[in-house]
C-alpha cells in the first residue's frame, strides 16, 4: 500500500516536471531576460531570502534552456531523464569564462546547482573547466584560488608555474597530468602550428567551497589586471612610480586572456624539457604522462591507464587520481562499482552509451529509509559530456561501433578504494559460498555459476553488437 | 516603503505558519495520509524550495506523531520536552527499512532532520541502524556506500565479507565488535535455534553526507537485484547470456532480505572461527569482543567496557571508538563531560532515566553571545532509546531499581579525548588553587572541599533510590 | 552587451540596497527592542521556518544599526561599501557576552551570517572572541566546546588549566600565545594593579559548526553553575550530600564571571614561572611569546612577527599559525597575496587603510563563470577592527601618520602556505620570462622591468603620504 502510494508520487512527480517544463516552454520569452528580470527582483531580499530567490531564477532559467535544447524526451521510459539526472552533464551545463578568436576557458556548472543539490554534495567542491587554445597562441598569467589537476588532452603546449623565488618550466603533450598548486601564476603556450591545445582540469578551491577564481596581474584593462582594483595613492607608493606611467603599463593589453605570438616568441617559450623537474620542495616531476607506464588493464577490447599518488607523489594531499579508459569501437567496461571514490568522468573522444543503477535518485520523492528500488540512468556519451559516479553505484560504458570511446576519470577520495567486477572472469559473485549463492538467488548454486563464468574476459567485454555480429557469423557458418 | 512590504509578508507568513500548526492538531487526519498530501504540493517546487517545503511537511507529521504518542507534556516543567529535544530519540523516530517474518531493519532518521537541523549537524553523517535476525536464518549479501562500525547486541552467527578475490567468513557472538568497509559485499547468518540476531550499527556514509543505500546484487525480485536495472542488451553481453536464462536467475528469489535456512544450510555457513583473522591489507582481526579485557572501570555500581582504535585498527580512520556501559541497578553514571567526542548512545538493555546540562538548547531564541544559562535535557531510558551527548556538555545516566541498565556508546572523534569527571574522587574541581575555590565559589575553600570530598566512589556512583534505601536503613538501626 | 547589463544590475542592486537603508532608517524604533519583537514572533514556527525568520530579523537589526552608525555611505564610489561587505567587522559586529564592573566577554559574529553566507563558507567554524579584564580581577573558572588559540594583546596575568587529574599554571604577558584544548577548564588572573588585560581569542567549535558555549562548574547563580540543571536527586546522590548544603554551595556566587581579587589573593595565584612547562603528554610549552625570537622581516618601514607550529606543537593539528604585523606610521604593507590561507586580522592597536583586490564580491549579482573583474574591497582601520583575506586576495594595509599599526593575524589553513608578494624587490612578476611580461603587458620587457624594479624596498614599503613628504622635500631643496 505504502509502496503504491510511493511510486504514484513518483510517476505524478514527472508528470508534475514535465508540466512545468512545457509551461516554461510556452512562455516565449529570452530565457537572458527572463532571468535578469528575475534575479533584479531578489536584490530587494533579505540575503537568506535573497540566496533562495537567485537559485529558483537560475533554476528556471536552466529548466528553459534545457527545453530548447531537447527534442521533449520521452517521459514514459523507464530511464532516469537528463532533466532530473544529476548524473550527467552536456554542452549545456558549461558556462563559457572566456572566449577569443584565439581560445576559449569553459567552467562547468556547480555539481549541486540544480537536481544535484543533495546526490552529489559530496563533490560540491569539485570543478570540471575544459581550456582549448588556439595553435600557437599564449594563455597569459594568472592565478587560482584552487588547487588545479590537468589533464592534456590534445596537442602539444609549454607550461610555465612561477611561485615566489622560482619558475619551473616544461614543456606539455597529450596524455601528460600534472598539479598546480593553489595561488601558483602560471602562464601556458600552445607550441603547434596546426593542432589545438586542450586541458581538462579538476578545480577544487581552497577558500569558498565550491567557488574558485582566475587572477590576473600580469595584464591590462582586457584581461583586467587586479592591480587596477588598488587606488592611485597606493600604487604609487607600491611602485614608488608616477601615476601616468602605471596607468600605460596596466592599460596596454586589451586583447584578452589568448593571445597570438610569433614564431619566434614560441620558440623563446618553448626550449624545455619534456616533462621537466620540479624543483619545489623536493616534489616529484613537473608533469607525468598517464601512457608511460603502459596500461593496468588490457585486452582486445580495451586498456585502462592510470595515475596515481604513488606515480605522481602531488596527487596524494588531494587525495585523487586520474585514470583513462580506452574501449575499443564496440566493446564495453567490466560492470562493476568502486568502494569509495566517485569518478569524475569526461569523454575525450569518441561516442557510446553509459548506464548505471541508481537506489538514490528516486528518494527525493518518497521517505528516506525504504528497501531500495534500483533505476536506470543512461546518457549518450559524446566527446564533452562529463559522468559523475558515486561510490558503490555498479555501472557500465559502451563504445560505438565506429570508434574506440576514451573516458577520462578524476577519481575523487581515491586512497584505498576497491574496485569491485560484478562480472567476467574475476567476479565477486565467485567469492560467495554455495550455500549462500542457492539462498541469495534460489536456484541450484550450479546455476548461478553458469551464468557468471559464462563470460571468461576481464575488465573489457565485446559490447552488444558486437557479440551481435560474431553471433550472425556462426549463424551463417 | 520597501520595509512595510517586507513586514506583511513576514506578518502573513506568521499567521499562516500558526494556523497550519492549529489545524494540524484539530484536524483528526491520520498523519502519514496528511503528510503524503503535503508532499505531492512540494513536487511542483525548483529543487530549493522544495527542499524546505519537504522539511516542513515531516517535520508537521513528527509533531502529529508526537502530540498522538504523548500525554500532552508538562509544559510548565523547566526540563526540555522530547518534542523540542533533538538529543533523544525513540521507536518513532527510525524508519522501517525492512520487515518480514524472518526479521527487519531499522534506521534512526538524520540527526539534522527537524529540530537537530543546527545543533547536531557536528553527527550529520552518522546513522544508526538496527538489524533484527529471527533463529536460522540468512541476510541477503549486499554491499553500502558507507562504512559501517557493528556491535553484536544479541545472539550468535557468522559474518562473510566479499571483496575483490578475497572472502573473509568469521562466526560473530554478543559483544563482538567489527567494521564493515564502505562496498564489500555482506552476507549474515543467525546460526542460534531459538535466539534473534540483534546487531547495532554506525553507518558512515562515504559520498551523500548523511545518506546511504544497500545495494542487492545477488538477489531477484525481491530484494531488487540492481542487475535488473540495466538494459537486456548490456546484461546479455555483460554476461554473454541470453535473456530468457538471465531472467530466469535474477527473476527467481521473491522471498525478501531474510530467509528462512535448513539446519544444514545453517551448519555449512557455520564453520568459521570465533572472531577470525581478517587477510585483508595486514588489518587486524575480523572482529573483537568488547568483554574480552575485561572492564577499563569496575565497582558495585557499574562496569565500563570499551574498544578503541588501539584494541581494533580499523576503528583508527574512522576516529571512532565503542564503548558499553553496564550500570548496576539502583546505580548511576558519575556526571562526567568529554573533551571532544560526541556520543551516541543506545540502550541495548535495562530501564532508567538520563539528565544532561545544556546550554545551546535555549540559544535558538535568543542572541548567539550571551552569558549562558543551562536547561535539563531529561529522557526516560528504555531498549532502543537513542541519546547524543555532544563534547562539552555535562550528564548522567541513572538505573532503575530492577535491572541493569546497558548503555552501547559509538565515541565519534574519538581521538585524544579526555573524559572529565565533575564529581566523586578524582573530580576536576580537586586541581583547582584554594584561592579560584574562594573566589569562584564565594565560600571557603574548606566548604568546597567539604562537598566536593563526599563522595568517595569513582565512575559509578549508588543512584538516587539506593541512597534513599541505604538512609532509612541508617534510620532504622 | 551582457557585461553592460551586469553593471546596471549591479548599481541597481546597490541604489535598492541604500533605499531600503533609508526606509529603514526612516522608523524611529529602537533596534534592539524591535529585534527582540521579531525574535519572539519566530518561537512559533517550525525549527526550519524559525531559522529563515530568525536570520530575517538579525538582518533588520543589523541593518537599521549600520543606519545609525554610517554618515549615509557614497554609494557612487566604485569602493564596496561596507554594509555589502563580508570582508571586514566594527565594533557593532560584537556582541557583548559578558559585561561586568570588572570586565567584559565581546564575540563577534558569525562570519556567514549576512552577507557573508556564501563567501566566507571556509571559515564558518572559526570564531573571534576578545576578553578584557580590569586590573586585579579573577576570571571564574569555565570550560568551553571549541579548541582556542590566545593572544595576549596588553598585560600582565596567570592561566591555570584544570585537565583529569592535573593542573598547568603559567604567567602571561603581552606577546605570548598558547592554546586551550576543547573541554579544558580555565581560570585567568589580570596580576596588574593598573594595566587591563586583553586577550584576543580564535575559537574553534569541536561539535556544533560556528556554534560554541561556555560551561561554568565552580560558581553559583551568576554566573549559573550548570550543576544547577540537574535534578536535585540527581545532585544529592552525586555529591552524597543533602540539598539544603548543595544550595548554600552553587547559590552564593552571585557577582558574576569577572571577580575583584585582593592583594593576597592575587599573589597566591601568581606564583607561576613565565611561560611554565606544559606537562600534558609531552606537549611544548604552556606559551610561547611572539616577539622571543625576533621579526622574520624587518625594515624601516615595519615588522613582521610569527608563530607556527614549528616553534609551538599545540598549533599544528589546529593547522593555525599566529602573526603580528607593526606597521611603521605612514609605512604600509608590500601588496601580496596568500596561496592557501586565510587570514583574520585584528587591530591590535594605531589607525590606517586597508585594500584589497576582490573577484568574488559582485558574483552574487552575476552567473557563476565569467572573466573576473575586480573591485576595491576597502576600510578604515581602528583598534578592533576584523579584517578577513581569503587566499588568492592581493591586498595591503597602510599605518596612519601619527601612529604605528598592529596587525594580529589568525592564519586559518596555513600548512605548506606561500605568500606571494606582487612588488618590492623579489616580487613574482621578476619571475616571467622576457616574451612571457611582452605578450602579457603588451609593451616591450624592459618598460615592464622598470616599473617593477622601482620599488627596492621588501615586505614594508613607504607608504603614500610618506613619499608625499618625501618628494615635497626633494623639491624644496
Amino acid at each position: 500500500m505504502h509502496h503504491k502510494t510511493r511510486l504514484c508520487l513518483f510517476l505524478t512527480a514527472l508528470f508534475l516536471a514535465s508540466a512545468v517544463l512545457i509551461s516554461g516552454h510556452d512562455s516565449q520569452t529570452d530565457p537572458q531576460r527572463e532571468f535578469e528580470r528575475c534575479r533584479r527582483k531578489c536584490d530587494r531580499r533579505s540575503p537568506e531570502a535573497r540566496r533562495i530567490c537567485e537559485d529558483r531564477c537560475e533554476e528556471r532559467r536552466r529548466r528553459q534552456e534545457e527545453v530548447e535544447a531537447q527534442p521533449g524526451g520521452d517521459a514514459g521510459e523507464r530511464e532516469v531523464e537528463d532533466k532530473q539526472n544529476p548524473y550527467v552533464y552536456e554542452d549545456r551545463h558549461f558556462g563559457t569564462d572566456i572566449q577569443t578568436r584565439h581560445g576559449r576557458v569553459r567552467v562547468l556548472r556547480k555539481f549541486t546547482e540544480g537536481s544535484g543539490w543533495k546526490l552529489l554534495r559530496g563533490v560540491e567542491n569539485y570543478r570540471v573547466v575544459i581550456v582549448e587554445a588556439e595553435p600557437r597562441t599564449f594563455v597569459v598569467p594568472n592565478h587560482w584560488d584552487a588547487d588545479v589537476v590537468i589533464f592534456v588532452a590534445n596537442g602539444k603546449g609549454s607550461a610555465s608555474l612561477v611561485r615566489q623565488n622560482r619558475r619551473e618550466s616544461f614543456n606539455i603533450k597529450e596524455g601528460d597530468v600534472f598539479r598546480i598548486r593553489a595561488g601558483t601564476t602560471t602562464y601556458l603556450v600552445n607550441r603547434d602550428n596546426n593542432e589545438k591545445l586542450v586541458l581538462v582540469k579538476l578545480a577544487i578551491p581552497v577558500s569558498i567551497p565550491g567557488h574558485f577564481q582566475a587572477f590576473f596581474g600580469a595584464a591590462g584593462e582586457n584581461p583586467q589586471s587586479f592591480y587596477n582594483a588598488f587606488s592611485d595613492e597606493i600604487l604609487e607608493a607600491t611602485f614608488n612610480t608616477r601615476k601616468e606611467r602605471l596607468d600605460k603599463l596596466f592599460g596596454q593589453q586589451k586583447q584578452g586572456a589568448f593571445l597570438k605570438a610569433t614564431e619566434d616568441q614560441i620558440r623563446s617559450m618553448s626550449r624545455h624539457k619534456e616533462g621537466g623537474i620540479w624543483p619545489f620542495g623536493g616534489e616529484s616531476k613537473g608533469a607525468v604522462n598517464i601512457y608511460e607506464e603502459g596500461p593496468k588493464h588490457d585486452n582486445k577490447y580495451g586498456q585502462l591507464y592510470e595515475v596515481d599518488s604513488s606515480e605522481y607523489k602531488p596527487l596524494r594531499d588531494l587525495n585523487v587520481a586520474v585514470s583513462l579508459a580506452n574501449i575499443t569501437q564496440g566493446g564495453m567496461s567490466a560492470m562493476n562499482y568502486n568502494s569509495k571514490l566517485t569518478k569524475i568522468s569526461v569523454v575525450i573522444d569518441g561516442e557510446g552509451h553509459f548506464e548505471m543503477a541508481c537506489p538514490h535518485v528516486s528518494k527525493e520523492s518518497r521517505r528516506e529509509s525504504q528497501l531500495p528500488s534500483y533505476q536506470r540512468v543512461g546518457a549518450r556519451l559524446r566527446r564533452g559530456t562529463v559522468v559523475v559516479v558515486p561510490a558503490g553505484h555498479p555501472f557500465v560504458a559502451v563504445a560505438s561501433n565506429n570508434r574506440n570511446l576514451q573516458l577520462l576519470c578524476f577519481e575523487v577520495n581515491a586512497e584505498d578504494n576497491e574496485s569491485h567486477l560484478l562480472a567476467g572472469k574475476r567476479n565477486v559473485m565467485k567469492q560467495l559460498e554455495e550455500t549462500a549463492k542457492e539462498l541469495a538467488f534460489g536456484v541450484p548454486a550450479q546455476e548461478v555459476d553458469e551464468v557468471f563464468n559464462n563470460q571468461q574476459e576481464e575488465y573489457f567485454f565485446p559490447g552488444p553488437q558486437w557479440r551481435q555480429q560474431r553471433q550472425d557469423l556462426l549463424a551463417d557458418a
